[in-house]
This record gives structure tokens, C-alpha cells and sequence, in this order.
């Protein structure tokens, strides 16, 4: 692979979802920001019936079994907060979906938890299910009330527009955007006999953040059957080779949010050992190619590091490297400037905590050995700045420790990332 | 204090130290880049006498005690590994400092240590005294062989010059300058009954790097009386409240030193209580005024940020809380942009890694407070966008877990940082 996956053309829809966004005023801007995805039984596609109604018939079997990781911040937002009590409440059980951008809904204190709250019970209203069954999640400016009252008198509007169509997944993509300058999808599919299984990603997310916009928003929908006990497991062994290998600027949002729900609508579960491996191959390429996406739009971003650290003890270890690496402020200008200072690389390395003898340390640029058991090797400087010069370039740096290792996807940091989160904004 | 204090008109100088310094051809200006002090049992002013002969007669008796700092980086430089080790071989005894600038003579291997060996001995050969006796120090590009017969030829020029003079004084705070913009030297002075006690100190470093030229070297003279284990603590508790307590990028240089040397010619011991609490505040303000100049000459720095992080549990508590903002990248563009956005500085202390609670949180731009138990107050914005606008601003951060308290001082991260960092160097 040479390019990073952009969002594909070709979006390919599981069954028992359906989804709608709508302008509810909250961004400054009139565009889109309230969103919605609803859970069938079966898919909701062109049929002459009220969708409110056809829905509320199916809605006692209805609804996804879901499993979530959220951020790792002690500061977390009001709908993080509620979206975990929720699904506690519930055993891992979805309804519906309901994502605001333009505003965080995070440091807004007791008040902030009430206006999540009234949003969830009023959709909960609205589509005939528990409020605990409506997962709630909020991007955008942090510290400004939210403005529950917009979103009400939107959500009828939202839950008439629902569609489980590629039109209606698109707009939804749209309306979670918040510095993103393109939507973020990603699908597979996969067959277990006559049984076809899909798994579609939605993502947001291109900083971690712009003036008080904050946070990376992943959604996965699948229609497998599994139980939110078998999904956990699956979510997390995916996220941590994707989602949780990747870095901008190494600021952690107070909502980042990766939500995967399971209608279990195609009729092949997870309990079956060969769907279980080929599903956890299908998600692991659909966080894969969300995560590319969010990378490759970081902002300000010209060029996407994918760095291999080799030869450590542990996955840990590894990630530690890279971790220390990818947020070197000095390292990524250099890569800004597409400039081969393997110098700063091994600096990094050598503040990471561990105990790494620089002597036994590689450093590949593109193809060549830039440095040699810590020491200057000779190399083409001039091919080495043109394979930085590309918009993907890999950086290899091998440790000498062991046999573990870890991908890892980060950016330069660029004159314009500056530029666009030192905007005076309040 | 409401401004940082920049390099004071008046330059005390200690009893006992010579300086110069040339231009070797390192750097590809031109400019000078070989510096030397040289520690005398008395002062060398204007006499006639060869300076070379002089201070032979004083060899036996000559040299000062020193203590020292080094990275904490596990890639170290050779001079690092070459001065640590004669420092341990000869007790803490220092006759001479010879410093070039323009080359780091790190990630150069066992040819590195060879080239910076045979300058002190060299050095050591032209003033009568062992190799172990001469302290190295190098900054500049890193994996580059040093030049170290451009050096030799130098030596013999580089003695001759030396003078206990002010004009000496500034000519080698020059010369140690890579991507400074300015020499940083601060001084003070204490009496003891009727003996005066100075303490001179002299810095470089600006980032802490330049495309591949790292590092912090700070060097303090002083004419008191102390053993070399008199003097290490006192340089630990003098560093700890300000050079270890400032950050302008994060990264860690494979160079950085700081040498302490005490002549002992006042005449006055730290072996006196009264002595050594003066000498240890003298010692501290020099340390305190080097950190402000260093990071109000960082690159590309527009404000200076007094982080005060107070009610932590320990120390190292509010050091942990402090690094974890100073290197946010989004809480540093916010800086640049004299955007009072708290909200960024909440994030950071969120995901520092302690259990802190953010509704026990309090924020203050210049004396305003702008969150209140980790959620929005009322604030008046202007006057905290024209506070961060300043070249200097206090941040307050409560964290209400206790009685500790650090001061943390740090920069913005602006467009022109990244353009000094970026530009293709190699």
C-alpha cells in the first residue's frame, strides 16, 4: 500500500440501520450538525409507511447490541457521561443514536448532564423506547451551554428524515463534522455461507482539535449478531492496532467516543467461530481505513508519517516510542520540512522513559538506513527528502531490544496547524 | 516582577577565571565558535607576564571544585560522556572548560569520544595540566564528525586571548550561541562580614534546537569556597526551581550540561552556614534569571507563559500537571494566539495521568478567573486577551488536592517556531 485509503466510493450498508441529519442551528455556520441513526429489525428502505410507525412495531425486538471505549481524560463530557451510565443501564442495548455538533456539551457542569438527559428522554419519546436506550454524543466548542431547546425542536424533523440509505449515511457523515474537511466512511463485506455480513464506519475527527473543538467520534454499525459481552472484546482488539495507533498532536479529547452496534439483522453471529474471525477482520479494516482518513485530514497536515518501531520487548514498549516520537514538536517540523534529521528521532528515542542502549538503534528513512547502531550512516540525502516529500512516508526505527513491534500513524506539524488553532476565538 | 529580566548592562566577576574565545571555522558563518575559561588561583588582569607561564606557577594549587548536571537523555553526546567521566576520575576537580559551538559531536561513536579526548588533552598539554582536568563541551549539529583539528590549531590562539574581563565575559557567551538570538549571562554578588562572594553565569540555548542544533549549557563561576560534594547539592536545589522548571518544546537535548565551578578565591567557605544561605539564594537568582532569558529567547516565541500550578499533593505532582500543559500543542497555539481558551488548559490537566478531579479545578488568566470548579464563569474576555498578549503572562491552575505548588516557566508554539524547525537542513 502506497496511498492511504481515502473515503471509498462505494459505501455498502448493513442491514437494520437507518439514518438522518438536519440543521439544527447549533453551528453558527446553518450547516448541518444534528444527527441520528436509528436501529431496526430490517432495513428501512422505501416503504410507502410512516417510518415512525413501522419502526415502533418492531421496537420490542428491536434495538443493537453495543459495545463503547471512550476517551481516557479525566475531564469527560456530559454526554460521555450519560452514554456510559446508559449502557451499563441497559446491558449494552442501542435504540438510536443522537450526535450534536458545534458544541462539546463538556465543563457545563449539572446542567449540562439535564440538557443530555431531556435530548435522550425526548428522542426516547419521540421513537416509543427508554431514554436509556438513545446513546447520546456531543463535538464541538467546550464551556458553552448546550442548546437542548434547538435540538428538540428539531429531533421530529430528524427521526421523519431517517433513511437506510447510502444518501441518508453520507448526511449523517456531513452533520458530525466539525474542522474535518471531508466526511470520513469506510465498509466491508464479508460471506459465511449464503449469509452476507457488513460492518460500515463513520467517523469524525481532525486535531484532535480546532479553537474549543475538540474530539475524535468513531461509529461502527454492523448487522452480525452478537451480544454486548462478545462485542467488547472484538471492538477493543480493533481499535488498539487502529484507533488507538494514531496521533496529530497527542491532545486527548474530553469526548472522544467509538461506539459499535450490532443489529444482528443479517442472521450470522458471532458465536460461530469462522464469523467471529472474518467479522474481527472486517472491523479491523474499517477502523483501519476510519483512522487513515482522520490522520490524512489532520489539520494543517501535508504529510502522514506511518512509523514502525521494531525490535522492542513489548506492544507497550513499542508504543511508548512511538508515542515519545510522534509528539516531538521538533521531530514533526522536521517532517514538516521533509527533512531526513534522524538527529531529532534518535533524541526522541533516547528521552522515552526506557532503558534503550542508543547503540543498538536503526533508523530507516523510506528504504534507506539513515543511522546505524545510533551513529551517521552514509545515505542519499536528496531521495531521502523526496520520499518525506510524498504525502505517506514510512519511518522505521528499530530498537534492538526484542521481537515486538507497532504501526503507528501520525502528521507534520505545519505553520498552518498553528495558523488554524491560534485563531483568536472567544 | 511584571517583565522577565533580560542580560543585565552590569557583569560581576568572580575572583579566579579567565575567558576567551575565536573562531575555529566550525561554524559555516564564521562566527566564533571555541571558547575557553580557564580557573586561576587569583585573577589574571592586564599583567604582563605570558598568561600561559603565569598560571603554570599556579597549577599545583589551581583548578575549582564543580558539580554538574547532564541529560537525562540516553543518547548522550561524547563531551557528556567525556566530562561526566573526568569529573568522577578527579573528584570533582576542573582546571579549564573548553566549549565549541557549530558541531554536537553526538551520535559519532567511539571516533567521537576520540576526537573530544584529544582536545583536553591537547588543551591539557598547553596549560600544564592532566586531560581529566579540561572540561568539554559541544554544541551544534548532531552526526557530524567534529573537526577536531580546526580545534587544535585554535588553542594555542585561544589561550593566549584570556582575560578576566568583562569583554572576555561576553566574547565567550557569544561564542557558546547556536540559535540564539541573544548571550545570557546574569550575576550577583553577596557580602560576608568584609569578603565579597560573586556568582557569573552563562547560557546558551534557544528551543532547545535548531535543525540539528541542540542543547542547553549553562556554566556558573563563582569565587566562593566549597569541595565539589559542598557544591552538588546546592547546584541540585538551585536548578530544580528554575532550569528544571521551564519548557519551551519538550525535547530533551543529547548535550545539555550544567557545570557549577567555585574558584574559591573570595576567601569566604559554604562550610559557614551564613555563607552558604547566601550563596545558595546568589546561586539560585542566577539560575532563575539564565531560565527567563533562555526562554524568553526561545525560537519563534512570542509570550511567555508563568505557569503557576498550585494545590497539588507533592512536588512532582504539580511538575507532572505543569509539563503536561507546557507541551500541549494545542494549549501553546491557543498561547499564540492570546486566545484565553481554558477549556484547551482543562483537556491537558485531564489527561496528565493523575486522578485529578476537574470539579475541584480553577483556572486563572492574568487575575482573572476564568473556570470555576472545572465549568465556565463570567469573565471578561478582553482583558484576558489582552493579558496572554503581553510578553509575559501569569496562568494559574488550582488542581484542590493539596499544599504544593510549582512555578512553570514556558512559551507559545507559533507559525515561526515551525519555520525555524522546518526549514530542509540536511
Amino acid at each position: 500500500m502506497t496511498a492511504l485509503r481515502r473515503s471509498p466510493e462505494r459505501i455498502r450498508l448493513p442491514l437494520g440501520f437507518s439514518f438522518s441529519a438536519v440543521a439544527a442551528g447549533i453551528k453558527v455556520s446553518g450547516r448541518p450538525d444534528l444527527a441520528l441513526v436509528e436501529v431496526w429489525g430490517r432495513p428501512c428502505v422505501g416503504t410507502g409507511a410512516s417510518p415512525v410507525q413501522a419502526e415502533r412495531s418492531s421496537a420490542v425486538a428491536g434495538g443493537a447490541s453495543a459495545a463503547a471505549l471512550f476517551t481516557t481524560n479525566r475531564v469527560v463530557a456530559a454526554p460521555v457521561e450519560v452514554g456510559r451510565a446508559s449502557l451499563h443501564s441497559t446491558g449494552g442495548r442501542v435504540r438510536a443514536l443522537v450526535v450534536n455538533s458545534g458544541n462539546a456539551n463538556c465543563a457545563t457542569g449539572r446542567a449540562g448532564i439535564k440538557a443530555c438527559e431531556r435530548v435522550c428522554r425526548e428522542a426516547g419519546k419521540l421513537l416509543g423506547v427508554p431514554a436509556a436506550e438513545i446513546f447520546p454524543s456531543s463535538t464541538g466548542i467546550i464551556g458553552v451551554p448546550l442548546p437542548a431547546e434547538k435540538i428538540h425542536a428539531k429531533l421530529p424533523e430528524l427521526i421523519a428524515a431517517r433513511s437506510a440509505s447510502e444518501r441518508g449515511v453520507r448526511a449523517f457523515a456531513h452533520a458530525i463534522m466539525t474542522t474535518d474537511t471531508r466526511p470520513k466512511i469506510a465498509s466491508a463485506r464479508f460471506r459465511v455461507g449464503s449469509q452476507a455480513v457488513t460492518v460500515l464506519g463513520i467517523a469524525k475527527g481532525a486535531g484532535m482539535i480546532h479553537p474549543q473543538l475538540a474530539t475524535m467520534l468513531v461509529y461502527l454499525f454492523t448487522d452480525v449478531g452478537a451480544s454486548a459481552r462478545e462485542l467488547q472484546p472484538l471492538l477493543g482488539q480493533a481499535c488498539d492496532q487502529s484507533l488507538n495507533c494514531m496521533s496529530i498532536d497527542g491532545d486527548t479529547s474530553t469526548n472522544d467516543t467509538v461506539l459499535l452496534l450490532a443489529s444482528g439483522a443479517s442472521g450470522a453471529r458471532v458465536r460461530d467461530l469462522r464469523t467471529r474471525k472474518k467479522f474481527s477482520a472486517a472491523l479491523s479494516a474499517v477502523c483501519q481505513s476510519l483512522a487513515e482518513q482522520i490522520v490524512s485530514d489532520g489539520e494543517g497536515v501535508q504529510h502522514v508519517i506511518r512509523l514502525f518501531v521494531e525490535q522492542a520487548r513489548s506492544r507497550e514498549e513499542a508504543l511508548q516510542v512511538a508515542r515519545t516520537i510522534a509528539h516531538s514538536m521538533l521531530v514533526k517540523t522536521a517532517w514538516a520540512g521533509a527533512d531526513p534529521n534522524w538527529g531529532r528521532i534518535l533524541a526522541a528515542v533516547g528521552r522515552c522513559g526506557l532503558p534503550i542502549d542508543p547503540s543498538r538503534v536503526q533508523i530507516l528513512i523510506g528504504r534507506q538506513k539513515v543511522c546505524h547502531n545510533g551513529i551517521a550512516c552514509p545515505f542519499n540525502e536528496r531521495q531521502a527528502h523526496r520520499d518525506l516529500a510524498q504525502p505517506v512516508c514510512d519511518v522505521r526505527v528499530q530498537l534492538g531490544r526484542g521481537p515486538r513491534s507497532v504501526r503507528f500513524l501520525t502528521t507534520d506539524l505545519t505553520a498552518e496547524y498553528v495558523r488554524i488553532n491560534a485563531d483568536y476565538s472567544t
